[in-house]
């Protein structure tokens, strides 16, 4: 069978390079794994092996969050999405590595690409597994830049659907405004077939109009050289494909979205680990423990006002959309190329999107002058996911696959 | 102490109650509540009991989710709103009944009011024991009726701030586009003293305009002639003290969300449970089972044509409460007074503001034809929960104090 031996090539992949990559967390062992992929389960990610990053609960691994607060944590059920990705067929051959919480101090996890680079965060295990060949797909989650950043500093494709229209039930809660789970392949039509045996959505999709909008963004000043070339590159490779390419000029409800975000995001964490900071300050680390003295400041008056601006930048940016008749944005998914390990890079480019709450998806196209991943973001509107891939799915076969 | 004499009372009525309204699934020890009411703890909910809905996690007591899958299942941790409770100096007490996964199938609590007659759903055991004078306050949840509800069948304060104000980590998830945390108090002042030690709200609130709308909405027709009468004499009662009401038409935004809140409810219900289904399919009652039979049914592009509807009618809601000044709508909370055991109720009347997301509260005001309590709903709109709760604070004084 095909997907057995794809299994085979996967754990002979892990076995040499997990020492150097370090995406996992917990696997089942090899026995298992292949076991489970030959049980033939009827489903549409039948075969699939799958690994899911480590804020999401799964009943027969650990769920650690990243913090020596959940050590051994076993959750007693599968969370809602591993549980449809299961009953669609995917085997889950572990739990990837995460930043704590899913915020921003760096874990073990090295890029695939240059083992000296971050693979991004905080789904850096998900993205650097499904990068270097170990899994077939991978769940990731994002609340500000932690699907988009990863993938595109790994070079795979990485999507987070409208938020909200997949569930987060034993998803641990980051910000509640923003949390999405979403997910890594190595292709659209990977990502596609995920969606759907996700959503359950039929063949149909919505009316593609094959048009897209240039949009830089406010964040510009971010990107480097490198960046603005995959962005004219990827915007050719279109225009060649008969796609039509509209230079967006910079839109106000998208700049004052960036703070509002910040914000709430501050606002809702402080409260969100009320437990976390209430019995076990002491195994949290500076960097969060920062975070929470400056997100105690924020009073219920300024989350509401950011709620106020958040809730017409969410209008504006649909209403925008369907004016304009876009499919997507093309946008910069990161400032450049993967930096080194101190960081897991800036999510500049992600923070406007995710707090929409609008789909988006990260496309490799190309190499930077490091050598290392660059691609796009397209951007779509709310509830427009299928829409989006449709428009995802033409612009990779114009870039061409990458590698 | 004050406080400590009211904690004694407390557990001399659950002593003497509980085998006939049976509101709670554990509780801790008598001792143990005196001593941690004892230290005393700075902070705005010092020396209040709380009792929690038992689909909301807690560290020291089971979480069973009124399911033979959840027995004994406990967690390591807090939900979020109940570490932000303790820390504010709330003692917990005890896990009060829900309904099924906070479902429809009654439960074994009774009405304090009447042992024959259901308590409301799901929040059941929560509503009855602040009505029983067992515990000064309690959280619930509501994703279609299920703190309005029980709170006007019991007899007390019941509020649903705006969805998303407050985290839901660690709360069990029913359908994550409208759940949200609540809780019962036996009057509004108590209600207001929880929403500003869970949101750190400060003194200053939104300007009140002394404006309330009249709404009988589209379900009326379901109304008993007690809750037409109930309404009319909260009006009256208003207007006496100085308050404007203003009748209000039909809205047809109004309308056509009823129903696109079911599509939305049944199509998540499927997936958020699939780890249930896919597990223990025979330890879910067969009420439930047939549900998710009718949600299974329910095909992505209708939800989404469902989620445009509810948008719309979000920002049309929002609209048309600032065009009008008003502080908040007056309409029923159920049908009528608490029917007998078969059932928890009708949630005919809190539909269409759950899944609007605004911020609603129920106020007792007097008896029925059956001597059990009656009341009215009062309805804000998104984000204002400060200024509903100063209308629901002056309505309670213009209605005196019920019982």
């Amino acid at each position: 069978m095909d997907s057995e031996s794809n299994v085979l090539e996967e754990l002979k992949r892990v076995n040499e390079r997990d020492s150097a990559v370090q995406a996992w967390v917990s696997r089942h062992s090899d026995e298992d794994i292949i076991k489970a992929s030959d049980a033939y389960k009827d489903g549409p990610l039948s075969g699939w092996t799958l690994g899911v990053k480590d804020v999401i609960n799964t009943y027969d691994l650990p769920t650690e969050r990243g913090s020596p607060i959940y050590v051994g944590n076993q959750p007693t059920e599968d969370a809602a999405c591993v549980a449809l990705a299961r009953d669609a067929g995917a085997v889950v051959t572990g739990k990837t590595v995460t930043t704590e919480f899913a915020l921003f101090t760096p874990n073990v996890t090295r890029n695939p690409h240059d083992l000296n680079r971050t693979p991004g965060g905080s789904s850096s295990g998900s993205a650097a597994a499904v990068a270097d060949g170990q899994v077939r797909s991978a769940f990731g989650t994002q609340t500000v830049g932690s699907v988009i950043r990863p993938a595109a500093f790994c070079g795979v494709v990485g999507f987070k659907p409208t938020r909200e229209l997949l569930p987060m039930a034993g998803v641990a809660t980051l910000s509640h405004a923003f949390d999405t789970v979403g997910w890594f392949t190595s292709d659209v039509a990977d990502c596609a077939t995920m969606f759907r045996a996700l959503s359950t959505a039929n063949a149909s999709h919505e009316s593609f109009q094959g048009r897209v909008g240039r949009y830089l963004s406010h964040q510009w000043i971010a990107a480097a050289p490198e960046t603005a070339n995959v962005v004219d590159r990827s915007c050719s490779a279109l225009m060649n494909a008969g796609i039509e390419v509209v230079d967006v000029e910079l839109q106000p409800h998208l700049e004052v979205v960036f703070d509002a975000a910040n914000t709430i995001l501050h606002y809702e964490i402080f409260r969100v680990f009320a437990w976390e900071r209430t019995h076990h300050l002491d195994l949290i680390s500076d960097l969060v423990q920062r975070m929470f003295v400056r997100a105690a400041a924020i009073e219920l008056d300024e989350y509401l006002s950011a709620q106020a601006t958040l809730r017409s930048a969410r209008e504006a940016h649909d209403q925008f959309m369907t004016t304009n008749g876009f499919d997507a944005l093309l946008t910069p998914s990161a400032p450049g190329e993967a930096p080194t390990i101190e960081t897991t890079g800036d999510s500049v480019f992600n923070r406007v999107w995710t707090s929409l709450g609008v789909p988006t998806i990260h496309l490799p196209v190309t190499s930077g002058p490091s050598g290392l991943p660059l691609g796009i973001q397209l951007v779509g509107q709310h509830w427009s996911d299928q829409r989006l891939l449709a428009a995802a799915g033409l612009a990779e076969s114009s870039f061409g696959h990458y590698p």
